[in-house]
């Protein structure tokens, strides 16, 4: 199913992130997208580093896309960086 | 010189960092490179973000590289992810 394989990256801890991940790729996922935005781009960076480096080893991170969300605001608009780390094995 | 068109992200303000990467370009940089590690990578997004959105529209994405660095600790060796945003005109 299309976007099964995409985690978004909130406020929970960080290892919980790391285990959807982990899950997403030992159910047969070739790939994995991890997305966040604003101050939870570290932790999307912590969780992609921590997943190929500890869990699953042969996962390679396949392309980081940076960029820019425009979220509605109570007084309008407001802009928010983004990140997607695309995890491959 | 080598090196001069490297901006490291830390704990000033985000502004003062777009700055200077603005400045890199305007000198005549042709490629900049914002690093960043552990809470200052979303900072470092950011940086690139506004860079390319509001002062230096020609400049381009080229690359982003996500790592993992091993730092000296008090108690031994602690982990920290890092970012390198390459950004280009």
């Amino acid at each position: 199913m299309i976007g099964d394989n995409i985690i978004f990256i909130g406020r929970k801890d960080t290892m919980d992130y790391v285990t959807a991940v982990v899950t997403q790729f030992r159910s047969g996922s070739k790939e994995v997208v991890i997305k966040a935005r604003g101050k939870a781009i570290s932790k999307a960076v912590d969780v992609a580093e921590i997943v190929r480096n500890r869990f699953i080893r042969d996962a390679t991170v396949k392309e980081v896309r940076i960029g820019t969300e425009h979220i509605a605001a109570a007084d309008g608009e407001t802009n928010v960086s983004s990140i997607e780390v695309v995890l491959e094995r």
